[in-house]
């Protein structure tokens, strides 16, 4: 059984088919986000600390720490940063870290000063990235996701997708990396713009699974992108793609609509034993005024799904 | 590609892996609902007009008929009460039905006055069940729910219910009652019983879908039977069985959450076309107050994500 294991000072998590998915929260991160840039830039970490703290609250698995504020000389600026930025974070709160930046030195710098095993996001099947990653992926013996696209781009065929995916595995077995260590990203295109994007990452996502037996991972709410009601279209994209074999996502742990979701997944995948977390969180919950089109009729839908049961059952 | 045709006296509908989900709404049954069967007894159809309209506004594709409001004597008492109440609602609603019965007598006596092209709901692997049920379905020219068990009961083995299915359609077969005729239940068990339940529906429906091509269905809430917070759990295992190939369930189309995350599915398996009637539903959503745990982060929560999607893209 494939088991990916991150960990953080004293805490170590297994990514896995037979584990609860595992949500790698997606929020300490300053890209295209210009308030949190400027404090980060400024060394204010006010942000960073609130959002640290409100994705452990929400039940995030994992944080992802990601220090890009600039696109300006980031080699010589990025590395200082991510690793203020993931010191703080470790200095907060006890869970493993996803160590997620765009620049190679800032990767090794955040690594050097990282506690635990993190996860380093990330590697692409483009042999340049590859030559600069996995060497550190071996060196510091840690985990890494790896996206699959390469030189040539992303393609539109789910195939092609996983033959750079197995490409970066084979390329991390000369490394002497173990296919454990993958968590591949297949790539969630906004599903407005491509009606099949769903079916590719679910196609893509089962051959991962069965073929190259990699836990894999997403940026989960690209698949919404442009449509009203986004947390809607992301709600149902988790189920589905937990069905088909995802194992972790890079998401906002602080949506409850979201975290219902994966919650229930647990429970459906038999990941959740004896359903204790879905009773404990839900056991006093009570659905929302004005919420169902019809609340009179609940109850007697309650008994008659309860009848249902019942006839069906009996004739077993 | 299969398709199974269902029709009202003016309106067909496919059900298909490539069309939107098949809601069959199911609250037009008397069973363990003792007011309604009461009712029903009585003569009074107000419940069911009531049921049969909400239903259709909230948005089930088809409506399933049941008329069994008691276990004294059915073979007399069904046959007139189905057809009755089956007449009411073809009056009503301009939505195909299906026909539920345990009684074969009744079964024929609705397919006699129904119009355009009914479900009939249901066969088991049961000897006599086939031998009273398929020249029924094979002498309407009506497709048919198959529900995976026979004489031994139900199996806990995904396989030996998979086996049951193929014997179904097989015998369905030799009365020369096409494959796309038959609707498989592959049956599901409560998940707080059996926390395999899930992962032996998804295993099953798969092989229904890529071995026997068939379509398939389910009576849906029994999978959070015994659990708090059942919406939930529903909510999540809908697009967990669409992932999987559903192509039906019997469901309460009056329950916004699960039906909201029908509407996700279908946009997500590429059947809502250009998200048109996701659009058209939740353009004006606005989130409820209170439901996000840290609504003063959501706006820069989306920008963040909306720079992922365009660093990502950019490597293109």
């Amino acid at each position: 059984m494939t088991r990916t294991i991150v960990a953080s000072a004293t805490k170590e998590i297994a990514i896995g088919f037979d584990q609860p998915f595992c949500v790698i929260g997606e929020r300490i991160n300053p890209t295209g986000r210009k308030k949190l840039a400027a404090e980060m830039a400024a060394g204010n970490f006010e942000t960073v600390i609130k959002d640290a703290l409100e994705q452990v609250a929400a039940g995030a698995t994992m944080l992802d720490v990601n220090a890009g504020v600039t696109a300006v000389n980031p080699n010589e600026t990025e590395p200082p940063l991510l690793v203020e930025t993931l010191q703080i974070v470790q200095g907060l709160v006890d869970v493993p870290l996803s160590i997620d930046s765009s620049v190679s030195a800032a990767i090794e710098a955040a690594l050097k000063v990282a506690k635990g095993r993190p996860l380093v996001n990330s590697v692409t099947g483009e042999d340049e990235k590859l030559e600069a990653i996995l060497p550190l992926v071996k060196k510091y013996d840690v985990p890494v996701v790896a996206i699959s696209n390469d030189e040539t781009g992303i393609s539109e065929d789910p195939d092609v997708r996983f033959e750079v995916a197995r490409k970066i595995v084979q390329r991390a077995a000369d490394y002497g990396i173990p296919a454990h260590d993958i968590v591949v990203d297949p790539l969630v295109m906004p599903i407005g713009a491509m009606a099949t994007a769903g079916q590719q990452v679910f196609r893509l996502l089962r051959r991962l699974r069965e073929e190259l037996k990699v836990n894999t991972t997403c940026g989960l709410s690209n698949i919404s992108f442009g449509l009203p009601h986004r947390h809607g279209i992301n709600a149902a994209f988790i189920p589905m793609v937990i069905a088909s074999g995802m194992t972790s996502a890079i998401m906002n742990p602080c949506r409850p609509q979201e975290m219902e979701m994966v919650r229930a997944a647990n429970v459906l995948t038999g990941n959740d034993a004896n359903c204790y977390n879905w009773i404990m969180t839900y056991r006093d919950h009570s659905p929302v005024a004005g919420v169902s089109a019809v609340p009179a009729a609940d109850s007697a839908g309650a008994r008659r799904r309860g009848g249902r049961e019942g006839r069906r059952r009996a004739s077993a």
